[in-house]
């Protein structure tokens, strides 16, 4: 007798073994564990000691790599369509003088600059060998609306700032191939409701039929450019696509939008790959009725139903292994690296009509379900689907679950990564001296530029520490010291690029 | 040791006793028990058969009482606000239409007119004693947004079809009181979000503070009714108080907005009471987060929380014997009595800030709980709020529940209920000439202006059955022939009043 389906799903080889990055055993349990880690003596806090000495260091570039960046970050983050608070969507005015001040901060860092038809900003250093294959470094410059400054911005910040401090001590020509970094114009796709516009055109993978989407007030996509004076057309979208030879890799620099660092009292993390995603609508349709004149035993309640729903998808995501080890069958093993990783929110939910005396006729609510192991996630979708239909059998009310979105797991490149790791750890060591521990390795539960890229190139990215994992918030907030040390970071990474 | 703040709570006495309401014992477990006599051999089908042999029965005014009442119904439920949809809310430019035609009909059944200063509209007929006590009789004319024809309109009707028909036969000068049909101008309370406007001033439990109240427009509602040329004053609005010495009861007609009657296959019942009815606003408050990157271990998710707490709300109002008998301490036969009429319901809901790839920060939502019996509905709120608080605190969130508002319930006078019941049997036999069983007596779990009417007068009420229990919706429908029915009811019960 087999599994249901998906039989006993398999989990992924861990991306990354122990010994390829050098992890210790207790850090490689990855970021869902590291509870688990507090109270390890491996464990260690990044302190900032010595910050004073190390102010005057002309070698650890101090007004470029945080005063300036720290400085742009904050005028970028006024760069607002709304007063008050920071909204800047897909080729909205606010985005166009966004455009307009990156595109000024990569000439002053010695590059090449152009606005390519979807609005992403580009700026090259051609180093030395022109015809050699190129790194990339990129993140996008829309927000959400009420958002954070670091979003985005930094990845884009610090990797100019880093490329400055090259420029500035004449290195930029010594690079043994092209380093180019791209301002992508929509990551958040909150203008279209859909994501990934500029690195998707980059990587190959916006199909031209995403021209003709419409934003809420019917403005068709490739208006919306046109009106910005970038006349796109399918043809110009499809020669964005970069050549997959041109391209060395791609980079990206991101704050982690969660605890992680934080908990570990760590600056940077390196992240081992990004969890893949499906979305899902549930709509559940009972009776409607009067609230006072339906007796308890003859409801088909929507809302109490998806009530029950909503507990078992909490009770399932959370205890993965009780639901999905079909009696010993499934591995147990693939079971526990699932449930090390998997997360699922219900964010949206209404009823309707929505009246407070009135029993729902439908209840309507959202799924976000993520893991790092995309057999895995279908498997959690699949139980869940199942328990969902019969407990809306037993309540006799009808389920109706969509797909909105799926997106699979990416995987960083495991060299890239080392690489990354490495030049984590030199930056830290350069700021700190002596440091106990290793860089930590981190699943990504958020989406990222670095997921379209990984179509094009192999890619890799660097978490930088936020204030109580807030992002999407006007609250999100990176230390400056932080802001340094990832910049840092690349430019010590881009310092094994030189000849 | 006592039960928990309310000690063992005690349910009322039965609202009617058997021997005075002549229910057989199998009708006298009232509604919510009624599934248990879909089998018994007294349960009966109200068939209509012998309708082609009544048509043209004199006596039973066909034209008046089911041709023109029900041409009335749709003339009205054509007078809106909207198109495509019934809306006609207080004081709105439909009401002010609303309220000439139903003066209009008054005049057409003989009868004294006015609209007084909060918009209700009167015809009296002062009958042979000018100064003995006056039968009220009334419903409202307001209707909800996207609203059906009856609710409401139905027991104006109805009345008025009564009226007239002792009105073409001479008879209305016979009566030995004053016989008085309101059509109240607000019942719902969709425009100033406060119930029983109309039959609140008459009841004089309306305070004048409510004169300052204002709609969604910031319109204040003395202002709303002097720009309809009523000039309503805080000294005017008392005086709309009737004296209680001038009045000897209340009579009020109303769709069933429930499935009992239908079942039963009855068109018409007499209501026993009017449940009270108690409305929380519930907030829950964790910690937002993004959805990809918060571990579940470390979540304090307020949608989990909710979700535990509303299928807390429905086990408890399913089965209040579980939760309140407290070991055995309290009374088994109380906590029955409230099982069989208590019912919960959550109609609203609503996540902060409502993405789906964000934990909620906050998730509100409205509880509707409504009880035959106070001190029960007191002892579920009790016990909820416990056990709500202690899952919030398992959970490490917060939990705010608001009392936003409280009506007790109403007992209709056994007296008046009794005659009703034996007018509404009296029309079922002229009807349908011989009927087996009896007319079937309910809890009312929507409130009514006869609630407000009691703070002023005895109080009586027949239902009238609807298609599949739907009310507050276009899809809200009664049979031509059992608006005929009720209107007949109606003037049986007047014909008692004969001198």
């Amino acid at each position: 007798m087999t599994c249901p389906i998906i039989k006993c799903f398999k989990s992924r080889e861990p991306i990354y073994s122990s010994s390829s990055m050098f992890i210790p055993h207790i850090l490689s349990c990855f970021f869902f564990s590291f509870t688990l880690l507090s109270s390890s003596s491996s464990a260690f806090v990044f302190s900032g000691n010595g910050t004073e000495d190390i102010e005057n260091r002309s070698d650890l570039f101090p007004k470029i790599l945080r005063d300036e960046a720290v400085g742009r970050l904050y005028e970028l983050g006024k760069v607002s369509d709304a007063s008050g608070y920071l909204e800047r969507t897909f080729m909205s005015p606010a985005s166009m003088r966004a455009i307009n001040l990156i595109q000024t901060w990569m000439e002053d860092a010695g590059l090449r600059t152009w606005v390519d038809e979807m609005g992403n900003v580009h700026g090259r250093a051609e180093g030395a060998n022109t015809a050699a294959e190129a790194l990339l470094i990129g993140s996008h410059m829309d927000t959400v609306v009420d958002a954070g400054m670091f979003d985005g911005a930094l990845g884009i910040i610090s990797a100019l700032s880093a490329l400055k401090a090259l420029h500035v001590t004449g290195k930029l020509g010594q690079l043994r191939r092209p380093v180019e970094v791209i301002a992508f114009s929509d990551e958040e796709g909150v203008r279209f409701q859909t994501t990934f516009l500029g690195s998707g055109a980059i990587a190959g993978i916006l199909p031209a039929t995403a021209l003709k989407t419409t934003d809420k007030r019917g403005m068709a996509m490739e208006d919306v450019l046109k009106e910005n004076s970038l006349e796109i057309t399918e043809e110009s979208l499809s020669k964005l696509k970069y050549d997959p030879a041109s391209v060395w890799g791609y980079v990206e620099v991101h704050i982690e939008q969660g605890p992680v660092l934080e908990r570990f009292g760590y600056p940077l993390g390196v992240v081992k790959g990004i969890a893949g995603q499906t979305r899902l609508k549930v709509t559940v349709r009972g009776s409607q009725g009067h609230a006072g004149t339906v007796p308890m035993s003859m409801r088909q309640d929507p809302m109490a139903a998806a009530a029950e729903l909503i507990l078992t998808l909490e009770s399932l995501c959370k205890n993965p292994e009780e639901y999905l080890s079909y009696g010993g069958r499934c591995g147990n093993d693939s079971v526990k690296s699932l449930s090390s990783s998997l997360v699922c929110t219900v964010g949206e939910i209404s009823t309707w009509p929505s009246a407070s005396n009135v029993i729902p006729g439908q209840v309507t609510y959202t799924v976000d379900i993520r893991a790092m192991d995309d057999t895995g996630r279908e498997a959690v979708i699949y139980e869940l689907s199942r328990r969902m239909y019969q407990i809306c059998d037993k309540r006799s009310v009808s389920c109706n679950i969509e797909r909105k979105h799926d997106a699979g797991a990416v995987a960083c490149d495991s060299e890239l990564s080392s690489q990354l790791k490495s030049a984590a750890y030199s930056a830290l060591k350069r700021m700190e001296g002596d440091i106990q521990g290793e860089v930590p390795v981190l699943m990504s539960g958020a989406g990222h530029d670095a997921m379209a890229m990984s179509h094009l190139t192999k890619v890799g990215m660097i978490f930088v520490r936020c204030r109580g994992g807030i992002s999407h918030s006007p609250e999100e907030h990176v230390m400056d010291n932080d802001v340094w040390t990832a910049s840092l970071a690349i430019m010590s990474f881009l310092e094994t690029l030189e000849l």
